[in-house]
Order: structure tokens, then C-alpha cells, then sequence
């Protein structure tokens, strides 16, 4: 059984990396999404064990003595971790497993995962980034705004992703994540037994 | 203008690099082959610009005195180094060049050139690397035992390559490579100027 590739994938809040997640996941089948863990109070329309699981900071802070969470972050005063048990039985079953995250995650579940595969998406533009903000019609201009300065400190981080994944057109983009997917299976990291197996063999060759 | 990516292309003799590499550039327009410069003796059937440029010992120590090569080794005595001028002038052209050169080599590159690109090629297994070699029919025993020798020496350094390419069957090998080369435009080395612009743009959105 192949072991599945844990993918982050992070982004600027308006690049549409919720429907990009949802459009992966129905379309492979060996792709899961990892439910993260937060003492942030749910946002209507939330709900507990799909887009987070919510609780309290007893509970989160006795996961963490318990060794319960692959990496965990403090963000605006709140928690958010990512629920180890999971991620582990999902990879070890040969499926990959989405992880939803922000960048200060990401580079926790970098140094723990070094074969993990950090994606980052962004809309072409900042222009872009704010009319797709704009254009949602539920927010106020001091939510956008903020936003928008989150993804100006967002943006400086850039360079730590394995991949940036440039979100113009859903169905290209889904097709890059697809290539960035299959190349990873070629990186080294993720080839040990084939490279262990033939230094093996070639061992018996050597003068 | 997009730039070129500088392909390095390395593989154990008998892993059907040549093939590939042959197959690459019949298929792509924008592929084009750099010849190394070398002081060893053309072999039966080589041919000066084609295979390698032959050249002497002065002529080449003169050529490294005046930098005009990217890197160079010595290799059984013999000096092989990859030319500048030409590499540079297909890249900024927007050619993906490739390099057909020893691991030594590919790390000097990968020094020189960071965003460059290392593949290594190899069978699926050690057993059918020396059933290639000996169904070759053309070499001796013992150059066939040096030749996996070799090959044992070099497996030691492959997860120094970006990406392990698996010959077994050469469509597939080709179409895998596409994908390494369709991937690798997506990595933030190669997407500086995107980067560059967005966070000059979201610049004016922070707090």
C-alpha cells in the first residue's frame, strides 16, 4: 500500500480555496480532508466535526499535553490544531489528506512532515483578489480591508510553499493541483524503498 | 518572455536516458539539447558537435580561464564541462535546455543555477538495469560490470535530484517528465515576478 501525500494548502482568504478543496475531493476518491481542531466560536453556518471541530480551551490545551495534535497555533487570541489520529490512518491507508491551513501551520507541519507538499493559492492579481472580495456581497469594506492587509502579511511567506497554484480558471487550476500531485510521487523523498531496493541490489556490483 | 528551465538529465548507463532524451526533444519544440565540451577521445560513431565537442587539454583550460563554461569535472582523466554561452542564450530565449550530464555535475548546476531542474533516470529495478546492458550485446563482460559498478556508486547520490524518473515503459517516462517539467513552472522560484506583484500591489492594503 502506497502511503498517501499529506497536502497543505493554504491562500489568501477570496482566492477560492474552498471550492477548490470541495472540487478535489469529489473528484478523486483517495483524497480526504483533515478536520482541524479550535476554540474560535463557530461563524454561522459552521458546523462542528465539518468545518472544524469546536471546543474549549481546557479541552484544546489537554489534547495538547496529550500529544493529540500534529502541530497547533495561537491566531487573533484563539486556538486551531490539526487532529493527529486522523491524518496518520488516513496517509497510512494510502489516501491523501487535504489540510486546510494557515501558513503558520503550514511551515509547523513542513518541519514534522518533510514530505508533505505545501500549496499555496492565490488569484492572478491583488486587483483580482479584491473585486472576488468585493464581489461576494456579505462583507463589510472593514472586513475587506482587513483581509486584504492579512494577505499583504500573507504574501511575504509566499516563498516557503512547495507550489503557488494560480487560481484564474477552476478547472485549470484543479488540473495543476493533479500534475503537482503526480510529480511529488517522483521526488525522492517519497521514493526511499525503490531507492533503498536498488542500492541493495547494486550493492553486490560494487568493486 | 517566459525563461527556459535548465534540464539536467543523469540516469545509470543502460537506463534508456539517450531514448528519453531523444524522445524529448522530437516532441517539443522548445527543448533544445546542450552538447558538452570534453578532452576524452570520440568514441565509434560520435561526432564533434553533435555528441560532444572534442577538444584538447589547452583548449579546454583555456576555455575555463576565460569562464566560458557553467561548470566542469574531470572524470577518468578526462575534463567534460558544459558550455555558457549557449545554455544562457536558449534559456532567456524561453528553450528548456537539456543537460545529459554525471551527478557531479548536476550538483555544480544546481549550485550555479537553483532553479534548475534534476532528474535522474533509472530501470525499475537492478536486475533489469543488467538485463538491458547485456541485451545491448554490444559490450564485454567486464565494461558491463564496470558500467554497474558505476551504477552502484551513483545510486548513493540520487536523492540529490529533484525527481526520480522510473524507465519502464518510455511513453509513460515521457509523459512523467512533462508533468516534472508542467510542475516545476509552478514552483515559487519561477514565480518571482508574480510574486513581486502581488505583494507590491497588496502593499497598499496593510495596516
Amino acid at each position: 500500500m502506497k502511503k498517501g501525500i499529506l497536502m497543505v494548502i493554504s491562500g489568501f482568504s477570496g482566492a477560492g480555496k474552498g471550492t477548490l478543496v470541495k472540487r478535489l475531493l469529489a473528484e478523486h476518491e483517495d483524497y480526504v480532508l483533515s478536520v482541524s481542531m479550535t476554540t474560535r466560536k463557530p461563524r454561522e453556518g459552521e458546523r462542528d466535526g465539518v468545518d472544524y471541530f469546536f471546543t474549549d480551551r481546557e479541552t484544546f490545551e489537554k489534547t495538547i499535553a496529550e500529544g493529540g495534535l500534529i502541530e497547533y497555533a495561537s491566531y487573533v487570541g484563539n486556538y486551531y490544531g490539526t487532529p493527529k489520529a486522523y491524518v496518520e490512518d488516513q496517509l497510512s491507508k494510502g489516501n491523501n489528506v487535504i489540510l486546510e491551513i494557515e501558513i503558520q501551520g503550514a511551515r509547523n507541519i513542513k518541519k514534522i512532515y518533510p514530505d508533505s507538499l505545501l500549496l499555496f493559492v492565490t488569484p492572478p492579481s491583488a486587483a483580482e483578489l479584491e473585486r472576488r472580495l468585493k464581489g461576494r456581497g456579505t462583507e463589510t469594506d472593514d472586513v475587506i480591508a482587513g483581509r486584504l492587509a492579512r494577505a499583504a502579511e500573507e504574501s511575504l511567506g509566499i516563498d516557503d510553499y512547495d507550489y503557488i497554484v494560480v487560481n484564474d480558471d477552476l478547472d485549470t487550476c484543479v488540473e495543476t493541483v493533479d500534475a503537482l500531485v503526480e510529480a511529488a510521487r517522483s521526488q525522492p523523498i517519497r521514493m526511499k524503498e525503490l531507492i533503498g531496493q536498488l542500492r541493495e541490489e547494486l550493492e553486490a556490483y560494487r568493486k
